[in-house]
């Protein structure tokens, strides 16, 4: 491994870490525009496989996928703005095009209500239309004034849903439904554990009534915002008319949600699994779940490696994505580098050592205290196990994740000045009793590093919850999650 | 079927036609800005099938996806525009971001060359790191000033691949590789066969030495560009500096292509199989391949008719794409109708009188003369037959459109005033010789209604081509092929 590569520790320097990370596993590049950046094709088919994963999700609980316009008029930006309080995006404008100035400037989406209400409205008519359940996989731009790869840039990829109802009761439905297939990818595909539950008012979508969250604790103790799904009450639907004849004959509005995910969470994958040696991939999101690396010293050598090498190649890739790095000019030793530093979940070494004996050495990328890391097991057994093993390894990412987390959450704070200097000091998710006023939350948000991620739902709360607020010591009338967030 | 879904006869207005089934099949809708449309469910769903056939030849010939930024600053438009002569892309420009005007403006990609390789050329050390072979599936935005729906609009939503090589020849033969993957595509998936061929220098892209192109015709004997595939020579690597060290140790420019196809793939599936009662999909690209519409009169004759329609669904899903449309309040005769608008490839009825009888009712949406439009089989003999009947149904569009193609082309077309206007009054794809002189091509242009559309690939080209110009009278060098195009 050259210098160029060296990766620095997360003890050391974890923000250092993450860039190093993104460079040298060839995840993102910069671009010459301030906060755009390049997803390298390593990355991009994380995403791929994200995507693929969720879009089944997504048509598997009826949505459908269309594409919207990438502009908007800024007149819906002002109508959104009239009816949505505190809705003001940081929107990056066209005012001129084809060589002369826009009659009115275009606004480049920075989340599409704006501008699929207006048009889908025109869909609607009666309660049989209903509900309309619309995703959109896109780009979406938002002049961020400090960002990080993935984490947060001024273009990034995402998908939104956008759906729309007869009732209340229904959207709140939906709502729920999409946060528990946002929970159900991240930790399954993920291996990233995540509290689900309800942000408090200074928290939520501007638009939105009610905003649920996936709060993941990356390895730095700090919690990342994964995904959000939001129950929009009526408030889209009066900004941009978007009413349908009920069984009655009376002309309603309509309840709508909105809900995504972005290329945000490549950046929880890194943080959630990454280590010293560079990026460490769940084997259900690795572009390569297997890399065989062939080691010869000589021409006659490569022949018989080779063969070997192929004919494993041949069946394997019959079942997992798997990858024959046959690169001249590389040692093997750089090669093991090379792809620890991407994260790949099992590599196969094939030597003429192995090829003689007709054995085959195996070495996970990630294996937990109890598991051997490198094992060498007959050709056939090898092969056989493979799709096992990649189970294992990424049921180990999960458990250890939860761990992890479970270790560095602190249940039942009650002392205020305590929860200043554990929060700004040890991190972790604190969780404590919250009297509801918005007042202690602010406070404790000017006074400590930690922020109200969210009201957990009741699965994630604890047996015996404060019954005081932690902030004025008035009784608490919840119990909320606190961290310090990306 | 109400007289909101009629559709214009192609006859009377072939344009007409095309704005009904686009608005009927609900296949796009306007949107608040000018040129852009919106992509509804059904269309998407379609471009989606398209992009995953594509993207599986893509991968199969070595490609990987990436995602490069929206935006490039003025200077790379400009540096382009130094090199590239005749570049000058109707560009939107993005002027102010988060309340704030921009120091300098950020252009829209209108296509990615120019953000891409200042990018990539640092990933680019020696002749080890090529061939670089990239493609990228995104949006673009060209401020047109005539736009329609699919073919022509401001945004567009397609694939660019883009690739660098260490010599010319190897970078030749990419470009016409990938010429023939998406002639394979239109072909094999799309049903729409295409004359391949290269553009003269007054149609090629500005900035590349050779263009190649897939020429369709529609049903109103107009050619369709459908694709094209660029060696653009060294021509972006002289203006953003990308450069290799060669086996022998020197710095040498690479050798770049670029191809792309777009939504407007979809208006072509339109035009080339469309009939007056809308939309005719190959069943290959057909969101549902097949719909089941059951038939009853109340709800005993429901449930008997449903249990049938299920398991017949059950059974058909395995292997094709099936819908059951249980609607009520539409009456089947209003199914009918609008799965036939919405080129649904084949129906099945199933009524009480099926049930009883233990049949069931096919029906095609596309039966050339010969076939039966209409067949009553034994259940299980039906559903055995549904893929088979799916096969014949997608060979038979691509031979109807062939045979259209031939019957509509004249070849050996020798005189200037005939040729003026058959192809203004016949249109259709005329074969003539060429002098090879861009004043000869100019003249027809302007007083004709056709252009060149390509210098056919041989074998499109007539065993015995005219051996003179067919403007100027003299020596012809080459066949070329005219029409009016879209």
């Amino acid at each position: 491994m050259s210098a160029d590569n060296e990766i620095t520790p997360q003890s050391q320097d974890f923000s250092a870490w993450y860039n190093d990370v993104v460079q040298h596993a060839e995840l993102a590049d910069h671009s010459p525009v301030r906060g755009c950046m390049v997803i390298r094709p390593y990355a991009y088919r994380i995403w791929e496989l994200m995507r693929d994963a969720l879009d089944e999700q997504f048509k598997h609980t009826g949505h459908e996928n269309a594409y919207f316009p990438l502009f908007m008029p800024q007149e819906s930006l002002d109508r959104e703005a009239e009816h949505v309080e505190g809705f003001s995006p940081e929107t990056a404008m066209v005012t001129e095009a084809g060589g002369s100035e826009l009659e009115e400037p275009l606004a480049v989406r920075p989340t599409s209500e704006a501008v699929i209400w207006p048009i889908v409205a025109d869909w609607i008519q009666s309660y049989r239309d209903l509900p309309v359940k619309l995703n959109q996989w896109a780009n979406v731009v938002r002049w961020e004034m400090r960002t990080r790869p993935f984490l947060r840039t001024t273009e990034f990829l995402w998908q939104e849903g956008h759906t729309a109802h007869a009732t209340a009761e229904e959207a709140e439905e939906e709502a729920r439904t999409m946060l528990g297939v946002y929970r159900d990818f991240m930790e399954d595909w993920m291996a990233m554990p995540v509290v689900t539950g309800l942000k408090t008012d200074a928290e939520r979508f501007a638009g939105a009534e009610r905003t649920y969250a996936c709060e993941a604790m990356m390895k730095d103790d700090k919690a990342l915002q994964a995904g959000t799904s939001h129950f929009l009450g009526q408030n889209f639907a009066k900004a941009f008319d978007v009413r349908f004849q009920s069984e009655e004959g009376e002309h309603e509005y309509v309840h709508n949600t909105s809900w995504g995910v972005s290329t945000r969470l490549i950046g929880g994958l890194i943080m959630s699994h990454g280590d010293d040696q560079g990026l460490v991939l769940p084997p259900k999101l690795a572009p390569h779940q297997v890399v065989i690396v062939p080691i010869w010293s000589d021409a006659e050598e490569k022949d018989l490696v080779m063969t070997v090498a192929q004919r494993v190649n041949r069946v394997l890739s019959r079942s997992v994505r798997v990858h024959v790095d046959d690169r001249e000019h590389v040692s093997p030793g750089a090669k093991f580098y090379e792809w620890e530093r991407k994260g790949v979940p099992l590599r196969i070494e094939v030597g003429p050592k192995e090829v003689s004996s007709q054995e085959l050495v195996t070495v996970r990328r990630y294996a937990p205290e109890g598991r051997e890391r490198k094992r060498t097991y007959g050709e056939g057994k090898a092969i056989a196990m493979v799709p096992q093993v990649l189970e294992e390894i990424q049921d180990d990412l999960l458990q250890a994740a939860e761990e992890r987390r479970e270790e560095r959450s602190v249940r039942g704070m009650e002392d205020y000045d305590e929860f200043r200097q554990h929060i700004g000091e040890k991190r972790g998710f604190v969780y404590s009793g919250w009297c509801g006023d918005g007042e202690c939350e602010e406070k404790a948000r000017e006074e400590s590093k930690g922020t109200i991620r969210v009201i957990p739902d009741p699965e994630f709360r604890s047996e015996d919850a404060p019954s005081t607020c932690l902030v004025c010591g008035d009784e608490a009338t919840e119990e909320v999650l606190w961290a310090q967030a990306y």
